[in-house]
């Protein structure tokens, strides 16, 4: 079998999903005339795959799950929205009058994010864009990118690049999930084998599909709060509130100390 | 990366589906508690991957496609399903009165199959089937699945024991999908490709995938009308309707003659 080409796997299946949510722009072609929904294609390196429709990265406010409205009370200042993605969040805030930056390593999604008409955009890493000027009162990590913190050889570094982009008591509202209320057997292998390797047990190594594109592998963290707490550890950040209503996710409130 | 186990992914995703729908048996465990669909990935050996969800097999006749309502209307006589999958089509004639067998060869789709009330089924191949003493006037080859034709080395064994399962005068009624009307330059090279390699263009190469599942890699053919009457040259199947309403896809009603 020929191997998918590296590329933006979820620049282009965001437009691929915009285009059937609006009917606007050029639409996949699945070979005949029933539409059919986009769906991100997600590998795991124990050979897990799963499928996730797209279109939960365009749902607009009354489709959101609760935390993500919640998540939004929380939100004081000028707002950077990390992996703002088709700008479901960034979006909403502009809309409500709150200043927020959307930032993404993906190019489709900021053009998709724009085209929506999200204002401020920016395409970097954190730890590029923490060399930029501009500073933020709050950092949202929300549709699960808790993950972005990959794991104890990461986190400081990401967390750090916060900090540099971060006004005096800034804080961070990242979604996360905690993975061990599992009991399927696949899953808690997988946290077992990831531990066995030094690793979190959540410490997904995952990459993306769609079409003829992949991404490199990456790694992605679900973990649980107590991990949470481990790896906040002499960062500077200090987890002051957690709100677990809609467990097994959760909303963590992280605030610059010092 | 592990490379994912040889299974019965159409019956582990079928179980999954009829869990989700039903809200019977153990239902797959997405690490949260926002139910998922069950979606089937489909790998084609260039390297482009699609997901489908798989709860469509499970459809009642209010959320069918209107070709399959006219395909039953064509049905006579005693009727073999083929690829009978959960059941869909076998179910809705035999609450009809007729008599049908359903046939495939996952163990986990015709323990669904049964599970939904479908009392006549077999779990082998048509190869297989062909030694047995029972006959039939219709065979249905419903949900795109002309496709088990696969080419022009396995149509003729296909269609023999087809006609070996025959009573004088039966019929196959096939839903195919013209594959050459799409201007995807994706489809457009592989169809290219596959012509290149001496195979009919809409020759896929296939594996399924779910979860930690695979498939062996197979051929599924997606074929033009004309592609089909030439694989009908000397097997005794002549080709007399087609209706292609529902264009790129069409019935198919094939006879056997002499």
């Amino acid at each position: 079998m020929d191997q998918p080409a590296i590329g933006d796997v979820i620049g282009e299946l965001l437009k691929d999903a915009y285009a059937i949510r609006t009917g606007i722009g050029p639409r996949p072609l699945a070979g005949g005339r029933v539409p059919r929904p986009v769906i991100e294609i997600i590998e795991r390196d124990d050979g897990l795959i799963n499928g996730a429709p797209a279109d939960q990265y365009l749902g607009e406010p009354d489709e959101w799950q609760p935390h993500d409205h919640r998540a939004l009370r929380l939100v004081r200042g000028a707002v950077l929205d990390i992996g703002v993605g088709a700008g479901r969040i960034a979006l909403e805030l502009q809309r409500r009058g709150t200043a927020v930056t959307g930032l993404d390593i993906s190019a489709g999604a900021i053009e998709i994010a724009r085209r929506r008409g999200l204002r401020d955009t920016v395409r970097c890493t954190v730890d590029e864009y923490a060399r930029a000027t501009v500073r933020y009162d709050t950092f949202l990590l929300l549709g699960n990118n808790l993950g972005l913190l990959e794991g104890r050889e990461r986190a400081p570094a990401f967390l750090a690049a916060l900090a540099a982009l971060a006004r005096p008591g800034a804080r961070i509202i990242a979604h996360g999930t905690d993975p061990y209320g599992t009991t399927d057997p696949v899953h808690v292998a997988y946290h077992q084998r990831n531990r066995e390797h030094g690793r979190l047990g959540g410490q997904l190594r995952l990459r993306l599909r769609y079409r003829l594109l992949a991404t490199d592998w990456f790694d992605y963290l679900v973990c649980s709060v107590d991990e949470l707490e481990s790896l906040l550890v002499g960062t500077g950040w200090r987890l002051i509130s957690i709100d677990d209503a809609d467990r097994p996710y959760y909303l963590a409130v992280m605030e610059l100390t010092g």
